[in-house]
């Protein structure tokens, strides 16, 4: 038996047992083929099987309608920054930001180098360090735009949209990597969501790309180098060029694994017991630790920073938290203090392991 | 004991088994720390270890100087086809391309698309079915060029450069997915080389780059989205965004295999005795076995393309050798006929398989 400690890295992150140890049995020998998964031609019967496991256990699990399709690509966000506004933003076509995070700016910030003042920023909470979301009333959403671009869930900051911004007729487009499937939700004001895999699905270098036909008819085409259009990913099912094959594997066996232990809607309840559990916990000592997050509302249930009263007692909980086999609570380098990372694979067991561990804690060093 | 077949795919294609096994062990557990690597941060010391001694073996194996970045990406061979253009073709800057295959020709097209006529093919074979490489006088460079494009290894058509175009001052770039790390070269006359992992080095999803510092400094920045610039990638270490983790483990992997087998002198030495092998028996039954390629002295040590005298006899041929635990031997779909792609991994032994194979068919089916 291997021995595992708690994961709470933000991402590359802890993935379901289960679906590592399906990868671990059969990688030499998949399902008896004789060869590992990764050493398959990415046009042979076995492993085409797998690539659209992957892409129909996505549509299933989130019940996307058919008028969506489903890409697999490589980059990650950073390389979404760009393509999006490279296929979306040419001749004049405009597009709305919100600025809610350090992801976020990153996401605004390529689209200016592609679109120059066609990008625009409509709302940003950057002022108060990203402590919070900006509020309905601040947001005013351009008419001649194309997308409105938001990030779900702000990885370093620790905010989470638990309503999505609403932007009449005008489509949304998303970087959910930080809290795709972290519960299901209604894609259809989505025009585009897109997340890199290595928080919720799987291991880095692989980017799941959801696109609607009309966003999708509007994409540039021949102008564009081909790995960077939408359109031939989508037309040739993600098999266009070679893809990440082993990453899209680890992917299936995680979304497999989402659906035998009741889909979004368990994975959802699972994930706000642990919220409340966490958070729960911070509020019971609230003079102790203290959140970064401003407003209640806005807190995240993938991502939780708080502080602790001394950079020493900072220092002394995440030893002591290493000591008793946590890992990856150092909090994020500009922001400093702990962050909590509690992605799906991270289990309430594993939560009530932490929150004893904070109860004791505070204690013993609370004044 | 997996039970492994001999794998002839032209990639994804076979492993090190060792690499492999080493992967397996610790799959859950990487070096002590409780995690597999592809749950670890990108930031965490221990994958840092892995990244560095991945690019650092690459150096090593090739002895490449100290004037030269190596970073790895994602998007394969594809991305590369637009990245490089856009990085180095700017402002009327020309490039010359050596159209010597299908891939060679995609490389070129996705030039042209970025730098329309300032991309120029000044040599190609198509019009003999790329049977054969440009001979030498056939070859004019372009004294404005700010590099030759070529293609070291010709996957699909199995012809290979046993010695480089000679371009004078004008520094060669090549694409070296089907042929990287296949013998130790010399590395001085290229500007940059590109080569996604799937054949000779590891899973897809991950490439290596390898840029010298004069064209680096050539390269387009502020203008280009982030990822799609090379500087950014090498500033950063290519730590600039999350990397395809387990794909540079699996890599760091292999590579480590192959300096414990004595490098790339023992894997070139290794490689010339299976073509000795494989050309050998084509030869032997030369009205049996008709090879695609039409000049001897461009054959490929890698992919080797050949015909029998019948349809039937092709399928007979390839379920042959899968009964006998061979796959992968179905040619390109362009060209029809035997593919036996024979990368690093696949040994002498396996290659004496398969002339026994080929051997005993030939006498059995030949008039």
């Amino acid at each position: 038996m291997a021995k595992r400690v708690i994961n709470f890295y933000a991402g590359p992150a802890g993935l379901p047992l289960p679906a590592l140890e399906r990868a671990q049995a059969e990688l030499l020998d998949f399902e008896n083929t004789g060869m590992s998964v990764m050493e398959i031609s990415h046009r042979s019967k076995e492993y085409e099987a797998v690539h659209n496991e992957a892409i129909s256990l996505t549509k299933e699990l989130l019940a996307i309608p058919d008028n969506y399709k489903i890409i697999l690509l490589q980059g990650g966000g950073h390389l979404q920054f760009g393509m999006l506004p490279m296929n979306l933003l040419y001749k004049g076509r405009k597009a709305d930001y919100i600025c809610t995070g350090s992801w976020a700016e990153k996401a605004f910030k390529e689209g200016k180098i592609v679109a120059g003042d066609d990008a625009r920023c409509i709302a940003t909470t950057k002022e108060e360090k990203y402590a919070r979301l900006p509020r309905r009333e601040e947001i005013k959403v351009n008419a001649d735009s194309v997308y409105v671009h938001f990030t779900s869930n702000n990885t370093v900051e620790g905010t989470q949209w638990h309503s999505f911004p609403e932007t009449g007729s005008v489509p949304l487009v998303c970087d959910m990597s930080s809290d795709f499937l972290w519960r299901p939700f209604d894609v259809k004001p989505f025009g585009l969501i897109y997340a890199g895999a290595q928080k919720n699905l799987g291991p880095s270098g692989v980017t799941v790309v959801i696109i609607r036909e009309d966003l999708l008819a509007q994409c540039l085409d021949k102008e564009l180098p081909s790995y960077l259009r939408y359109r031939i990913h989508v037309e040739k099912n993600s098999l266009y060029n070679t893809p990440p094959t082993f990453g899209i594997y680890i992917l299936r066996n995680v979304l497999a694994y989402n659906k035998s232990i009741g889909g979004l809607a368990a994975i959802e309840k699972n994930n706000r017991k642990k919220g409340e559990l966490l958070y729960g916990c911070i509020d019971r000592y609230a003079g102790f630790y203290k959140p970064f997050v401003t407003v209640p509302g806005d807190r995240s249930l993938m991502n939780v920073d708080f502080f602790l009263p001394t950079e020493e007692l900072t220092d002394a909980f995440v030893k002591g938290a290493k000591a008793a086999g946590m890992v990856g609570l150092k909090g994020y380098r500009d922001i400093g203090g702990i962050r909590v990372s509690m992605y799906n694979a991270v289990t309430v067991e594993n939560i009530q392991t932490l929150v004893a561990f904070m109860d004791d804690f505070a204690k013993k060093n609370a004044q």
